[in-house]
């Protein structure tokens, strides 16, 4: 499946859920988009339950979708 | 400030927020309370942003709060 765009508070955000196993390789993949967010100093929100963890990314200082966001969503699909 | 009960979907839950100065000590934080999560094998959901960790405790099976979801939330808070 691909991003969806949820508007939240009037925000377009770029939402996507991904899928595991069991909770520990959730928390794995949370911290390897955890790493790409610092290294690229643009930070998502991060979702983790057991087997599932949901990515949201926007850019807060434009309440909405810069190009940014859908390069770090094309970055966290290939985590 | 305490835990609050919130209602979801019928499903009474267990919920804080704690603040932090960026995304990586809150990121680190999301991994300490992810130890004792598959330390007990009860595991919350944990909304991990720049700044803040939702942790949201309850129980899947009885669709709600088990005295399980107070020790953990106490646990929590010791971190």
């Amino acid at each position: 499946p691909d991003w969806s765009i949820e508007v939240r508070d009037g925000v377009m955000q770029l939402e996507k859920r991904f899928e595991f196993p069991d909770f520990a390789q959730a928390l794995a993949f949370t911290n390897r988009v955890g790493e790409i967010a610092e290294a690229e100093g643009h930070h998502p929100k991060l979702v983790t339950e057991w087997g599932q963890v949901i990515v949201t990314w926007w850019s807060h200082k434009i309440r909405g979708l810069h190009r940014n966001d859908f390069i770090m969503a094309a970055k966290t699909d290939q985590l």
